[in-house]
C-alpha cells in the first residue's frame, strides 16, 4: 500500500463533468489500494475572473485581500470534489490551506512556504479518507490567507508530498508530459520518460510551462518523485527525479525557447568601476528581474552594456535608463521586443564538451545571428532574432539528434 | 464615538456597482467618527447557484462539504469590500469566520453560534481598520467551516454586535422597515418605527422574511438594538427593542399571513391514552416539524386529530400517516396544501382582552371560515382556505386600525 499524491490542474477540473472523471481516477488509485491525497486547482478560467472582478473595483487591489478573494477559487473545487466522491461512496473530506496547516511566510500573492503540519491529513488518512488539499493557499503566522503565485498547486502538491513521504506525486495537467520542445513548434518534438531535476529546472525557468519552478526545486529538495502525466488519457507522462548514470549518456534533453523577455542596450558608456551597478540597481529596485547581462568593451574607454528583462516590464525599464544614460553619459538606450532566448539543456553537458560550439554552429549554418549568450552547467541559451524561434527550435533538435523516428 | 455594526444583505452588494455604493455608505458612517463593524451576506443569488452546482454532483451533498463551498459567496463579497474601501482610501480589513473566530456548533449548514473570540476584532478597530466580516459562516471546535442556515448572516451580525457590545446595529436590507402587514397584498400598509423584540420573533416566524428569527433571539437575549432599514435609501427604518409603556397602547402591531404550510387530518381514530404521540412522533423523526395540532372529540371513542407541517413536507407525512392510520385503525387520512395562516400579532394584548373575538368576527363577516386557531401570550393565529388569504389580511387590517391614512 502506497501514499499517492495527485494534483490536478484548472483544466482537468474546469466544470462538474470533468471533475467527475478525476474523482473515477482517484477512486480507480484508491481501489489499488493506496492511500490517496489529492490537491486542486481552482476551475480554469476562475482565477482570472476573479482578477478581472477586482480590476474593477480598484487599479491595484490590496494583497491580503486579494488572496482571500483568490483563494475562493480553490475552495470551490475541493468542496465539489470530496461531494463527488462521497456520492461515489467513498469516505472524503475536503482541507482548505489553513486546515492543512499549510504555514507560509505572508508575502501575499507569491508566499513560500514555511512548514506543513501534517498531523490532521494524517489522521484522516489513517481514518480511511480520501483527503482532498486545496492547492495554491496557505495560511501565515497570523491566520491570514495567503497564495503561492500562479502555478502554486504544484508546489502545494510537493509539499504535502514531502511533509508526508508519499510514494509518489502525479502532476495531472492538459499535457501528456515533458517534451524535447514544444511540440506545437516542432513536430518532431518526443515526450521525455525521464529527466532530471536540474533539467526540468532549467526547463520551467525556460518557458516550458508545465511546472512551477519553485514546485521542482521543492521536489528536489526533499527527494520527490513527480510523476507528470495527462489527466485526459491512461498514459505515463514524464518521470521528473534525481540524476542518475543513464540520463549522463544524452547530452541534450531538450530544446526551449521563451518569448517573454526584451533586450534593453546602453551605447558608450563611460567604463569606469561600479558603473554596472549604477545602470542595473535602480531595475532591481523597481521590482524588475534582469536575466542576461553582457558588457562589450568598444574602445578604451567606452563600453556597451546590454540586459534582458521581462516583456511586460520593458517600458517602465526604458523609462529608468533614460535618466541614466543622461546622468552617467552614455550615448543612446536602445530597446528591442523582437528577440527570443533558445536553450539547449541536458545534464549530460557535464562529461561532455561541444555542445556550445555545436550549438553555435547549427544557428550558423541558417544564418541565424547570435545576440546574446548565456550558460550554466547544464545549459546554454542564445538570445536571437524572434522571427527565427521556430526554425532555431527545430534546427537544433534535429543537430542534437532529439528528432523521433 | 459609537461603535456600529451593520449588516448588508446580497441584493445590497448584489454586484460590484451595488458594493461601491454600500462602501460609500460604510464610509459615511466611519466619516461621522463612528468605528464600523460590517456584516456582508454573499452576492444575492450567488448561494443559490452554488447549490445548484453541488445539486449536479450529488442529489444530498455532504454537509460539511456544502458548507465549504457556500462560505465562499460572503469570502468574495468581504474581500471585494475590503478592496474598495481601501481603494477609498480607508483602511479596511476583511475576516472569514474562523478568523473572527465565530465558534459554532458542529451542525453543518444550521450551525448555531457557541461563542465569539473578538479579541482580533477588538484590535483592528483599536488601529482605526473597519473591519469586514463574513456573514453566515462560523468555524466549529475540530476549524471546519460552518453555515448558519439561510438569513444567518442577521445573526452574524447580532452575535457580533453582542460580543462587543455594539451601541447599534444596523441591518440592511432591500425593504424599508418592518411594516404592519405585507404591502404587497396590503395597500394600507403602514411603516412600523418601532416593535419589540417579542413581536418581531411572533412576526419573523410567521412569514415576514426580513429578519433570521434567531438573530432576534439574539438580539432580544444580549440587549441589542437593531435597526432594520433599506439599502437603497436614507430613510430611517423600524428599531426591534425591548418592549416599552408606549408599545402596550397598542392592541395590535400587525398581521402576517404564511402561505407555506398544510395540514393533515386523521379521522375516526380511536381515542385512548398516547393515541396523540403515536401519530405525531414519526413525523417528528422524520425531521418533520409540527406546528398547529388540534383534536376534536367526535363520538364517545372516537377523535379527529389534525396538523400542520411545512408544505414541502407534505408528501413525506402523509406517508408516514397512511401506515400510522391502517395500524391503529384509523378512518382515512386527508391532506390539504390550500391553507393559510394568518395572525395577528401585538404586546397590548397581554393588557387588552377581545382581541381573539374580534378576530374571528372579522373573518365572519368577510363569511371566512375558520379551519385551525392557535395562540401565544400577544398572538393569534387562524388557519383559513388559502384563497381568502389576501382579503383576510385586509379586513383585519382595518378592524385593528392599523390602516394608514
Amino acid at each position: 500500500m502506497a501514499l499517492i499524491v495527485q494534483k490536478y490542474g484548472g483544466t482537468s477540473v474546469g466544470d462538474t463533468e470533468r471533475i467527475r472523471n478525476v474523482a473515477g481516477r482517484i477512486a480507480r488509485t484508491r481501489d489499488a489500494g493506496n492511500d490517496v491525497i489529492v490537491i486542486l486547482s481552482a476551475m480554469s478560467g476562475v482565477t482570472d475572473e476573479l482578477i478581472s472582478m477586482a480590476g474593477k473595483i480598484a487599479n491595484t487591489p490590496d494583497k491580503r485581500e486579494m488572496d482571500v478573494l483568490l483563494a475562493t477559487g480553490e475552495q470551490t473545487t475541493v468542496s465539489l470534489m470530496a461531494m463527488t466522491l462521497q456520492a461515489m461512496g467513498y469516505k472524503a473530506r475536503s482541507m482548505l490551506g489553513y486546515q492543512a496547516e499549510i504555514l507560509t511566510d505572508s508575502r501575499y500573492s507569491k508566499a513560500r512556504i514555511l512548514d506543513i503540519g501534517a498531523e490532521r491529513i494524517k489522521s484522516l488518512i489513517a481514518e480511511g479518507h480520501i483527503v482532498i488539499v486545496a492547492g495554491f493557499q496557505g495560511v501565515d503566522a497570523s491566520g491570514d490567507i495567503t497564495t503561492l503565485g500562479r502555478g502554486g498547486s504544484d508546489t502545494s502538491a510537493v509539499a504535502v508530498a514531502a511533509a508526508l513521504k508519499a510514494d509518489q506525486c502525479e502532476i495531472y495537467t492538459d499535457v501528456d508530459g515533458i517534451y524535447t520542445a514544444d511540440p506545437n513548434i516542432c513536430g518532431k518534438a518526443r515526450k521525455l520518460s525521464r529527466i532530471s531535476y536540474d533539467e526540468m529546472l532549467e526547463m520551467a525557468s525556460l518557458g516550458a510551462k508545465v511546472l512551477q519552478i519553485r514546485s521542482v526545486e521543492f521536489a528536489k529538495k526533499y527527494d520527490v518523485p513527480l510523476h507528470v502525466r495527462s489527466s485526459f488519457n491512461e498514459e505515463e507522462g514524464t518521470m521528473v527525479v534525481h540524476e542518475d548514470a543513464n540520463m549522463e549518456k544524452v547530452v541534450v534533453s531538450g530544446v526551449t525557447h521563451s518569448k517573454n523577455e526584451a533586450r534593453i542596450t546602453l551605447r558608450k558608456v563611460p567604463d569606469m568601476p561600479g558603473i554596472a551597478s549604477r545602470i542595473l540597481e535602480p531595475v532591481a529596485k523597481a521590482g524588475i528581474s534582469v536575466d542576461m547581462i553582457i558588457q562589450n568593451t568598444r574602445l578604451s574607454n567606452m563600453t556597451d552594456l546590454t540586459f534582458t528583462v521581462p516583456k511586460p516590464d520593458l517600458a517602465a525599464a526604458l523609462e529608468i535608463e533614460e535618466k541614466i544614460a543622461e546622468e552617467i553619459g552614455a550615448a543612446e538606450v536602445l530597446g528591442d521586443e523582437n528577440i527570443a532566448k533558445i536553450s539547449v539543456i541536458g545534464v549530460g553537458m557535464r562529461s561532455h564538451s561541444g555542445v556550445a560550439s555545436k550549438m553555435f554552429a547549427t544557428l550558423a549554418s541558417e544564418n541565424i545571428n547570435i545576440l546574446l549568450i548565456s550558460t550554466s552547467e547544464i545549459r546554454i541559451s542564445c538570445v536571437i532574432e524572434e522571427k527565427y524561434t521556430e526554425l532555431a527550435v527545430r534546427a537544433l533538435h534535429s543537430a542534437f539528434e532529439l528528432d523521433s523516428a
